[in-house]
């Protein structure tokens, strides 16, 4: 198997202020298609450094991958450090300041002259196009190694992958086409559903795990000759409902679709969340068309004022109960008029937790049609995790109810 | 100063399936202490990669940190892999035997023989104690350098630099002190910020950029004997009141202290961001002493039911205008009785635009004691990152209020 090297640059990785999640993204999806990783050398905004491990990397492995230091400023190297590494002159590349000039004209912005510093390449690169952001990457052949220079911005950087460098390489490396299956989890650890999966793989098979929280990802990377419905159907014998999709979006879009379809609507309640499940479901292109609206129910008596729940069930059980989750979505519902009502209360910590309610109690509830559902869960995590927890299983539970399946 | 490297084994972290944070961390506790990042290297469980990473590093820099393959399974390889590096045997180790079965009674567990493998290390190597885990680390002195090998669990690692490696270092270099000082921006571009920022490095003043969207935040790495506080004002001339704080946290986290620390709330009325604002201020611990509540506006009609808006103003001027972000704000402030309201309406795309109101017209409200504010902002971008920047946006609109400059 050919291998390869991925090369991170960016001071802001080096001293530890940014996690480098490119690089780990770079090695997954490259063996996918059959390549083997070498190395990932993470360097900073030194000329010298980043000349050095690219001449070493492409002396040492056929394909490099290098992110970051495209953009317009002065600690932006790459370009030069290329040049440096192959005995390559810089010069405008009149391609890429087109593609640069474009990219502010379609955003009826003026380029700021800094902005041409991101053209200037290595005289033998070939412009690769940058749809989502203003710096163009650029390929370069070296002895027997192509190198990629993608820019830093994680989702610029991947969809450069996709649309550039993984189909040259396999064209390159006539890597047997496969076909990848994402079938898309909820609810469910990586380790519990790799643990599910044990035996799975067979000839043609192979399978990946990908932690996307709160969602997990099972890859399945066919042959092309084998049927994936099949495959599908034995991957949900195995891991049941945690299954929301196979080749979709995420949850959000998942229960969208589903609302859509049957013509009906959501509002939410949040007080932990404080927006975040309305925002999930706004975040997808025309969820106008189901998400009315919805309460940020932080205080207890915003709890009562939106959705009309009784303030001696608060005192009673306490915001973070069962009885308050149920009344809180069947508040809202009855509000806005909506089918459903989505609603949460939980304690997302760092304080606020109690030996009867430690942090990361959450209580979840669902009315509908048919009436109410309630879930409580325990997210043992920190604050950030717990909000990202409790937005999967909030969604989820809606799925679910949905789905028929409760 | 001194350079480092930071050698990262594993598979998993090589494979994508988990990412290394690591080695973000002991760059960053080494930088404070006045060492230089070099490379971060990352290898998987191959004997030969981990052999050539640990040589080359040793012969480039004067201190390298390796973290995992210490384990006690055959792809634990660090042991074996820095024998060959540097051309020494292996034997058991009778200190670092000690260490590994004392480790277990304390546990009250029998030793699996398998264990024993953990105290096989190079000749040379001195023994450093992992009070944590069964894997102890061990020192290696090799030309010029130190070589401090470590286990990968996080918390084991990181207590075994603070008490070995980092009093060692210090005392092995004896180097003063480097400051950095993180200069939070919001409402500039990096590039626009670097082109203002041109000519300010000087010696002992490096400057670097980093896009955080949608912040942006300027870095001054300092010299020990320069004043930080002077250069940030002279910062603060050229860049203007896009500084929204200096070594401080996210700007929701800086609005969150401005309203704490003038015990007065707020409330918010979101339509296009759906709960999004609402959502960064709920992030940060403690919101529940300012966020009271607020309203997912997505439907007219939530518009008029939660907010008060006169239905009558939507006909006229569209969901999508000054007047309506207004009465949103103002309804908002009024219904849940908070010192302040702030609201947006806006066209997040893609679709939804029209030649007077394109993709990305974003109307902004503040209402407060003194009346309401209006910002219209255009973000010519796609949905995800319209949503981003007008939370930034809707903050900063806050926070300039607060600060008393509009």
């Amino acid at each position: 198997m050919p291998r390869f090297d991925v090369i991170s640059q960016g001071e802001e990785l080096l001293s530890g202020s940014t996690v480098d999640t490119n690089a780990g993204w770079v090695c997954h999806e490259l063996a996918q298609i059959g390549l083997e990783p070498g190395r990932v050398t993470v360097v900073g905004d030194v000329l010298d450094d980043i000349r050095d491990v690219l001449g070493e990397s492409a002396a040492r492995v056929p394909v490099v991958i290098c992110t970051g230091g495209l953009g317009p400023t002065s600690d932006d190297l790459t370009s030069e450090a290329a040049a440096a590494a192959f005995g390559q002159a810089l010069a405008t590349n009149a391609e890429a300041l087109a593609q640069v000039e474009e990219r502010y004209r379609a955003r009826k912005r003026e380029m700021p002259p800094a902005n041409r510093k991101q053209a200037v390449l290595p005289t033998e690169a070939t412009v690769l196009e940058n749809r989502l952001g203003t710096a163009p990457g650029f390929r370069m052949e070296i002895g027997g190694a192509v190198l990629y220079f993608l820019p830093g911005v994680p989702y610029e950087m991947k969809a450069m992958v996709m649309e550039h460098v993984i189909p040259e390489l396999r064209a390159r490396f006539a890597l047997p086409p496969r076909r990848t299956v994402v079938i898309r989890c909820m609810g469910i650890a990586e380790s519990v559903a790799a643990q599910k999966m044990e035996g799975f793989e067979r000839a043609g098979v192979i399978v990946g795990y990908r932690a996307h929280m709160p969602e997990v990802h099972v890859k399945l990377h066919l042959a092309p000759e084998l049927d994936g419905a099949a495959l599908v159907l034995e991957v949900r014998e195995r891991l049941g409902n945690v299954i929301f999709g196979v080749d979709c979006g995420p949850l959000a879009e998942v229960v969208g679709q589903h609302l859509r379809a049957r013509g009906e609507t959501i509002a939410t309640a949040e007080s932990c969340t404080a927006g975040r499940i309305a925002a999930a479901l706004g975040a997808i292109p025309g969820a106008s068309d189901y998400l009315l609206g919805g309460a940020v129910v932080y205080s207890n008596a915003e709890k009562v004022r939106q959705c009309g729940v009784d303030p001696d069930l608060i005192a009673a059980h306490g915001a973070v109960s069962e009885p308050v989750a149920r009344a809180l979505a069947e508040g809202i519902r009855a509000q806005v008029g909506t089918t459903w009502g989505l609603a949460v209360t939980g304690i997302a910590g760092p304080s606020g937790g109690s030996p009867d309610k430690p942090v990361g109690t959450v209580h979840l509830a669902l009315a509908g049609p048919s009436g109410t559902t309630h879930r409580k869960i325990s997210l043992p995590f920190e604050r950030e995790r717990v909000l990202t927890f409790t937005v999967g299983a909030a969604l989820d539970l809606l799925r679910r109810t949905l789905e028929g399946d409760t």
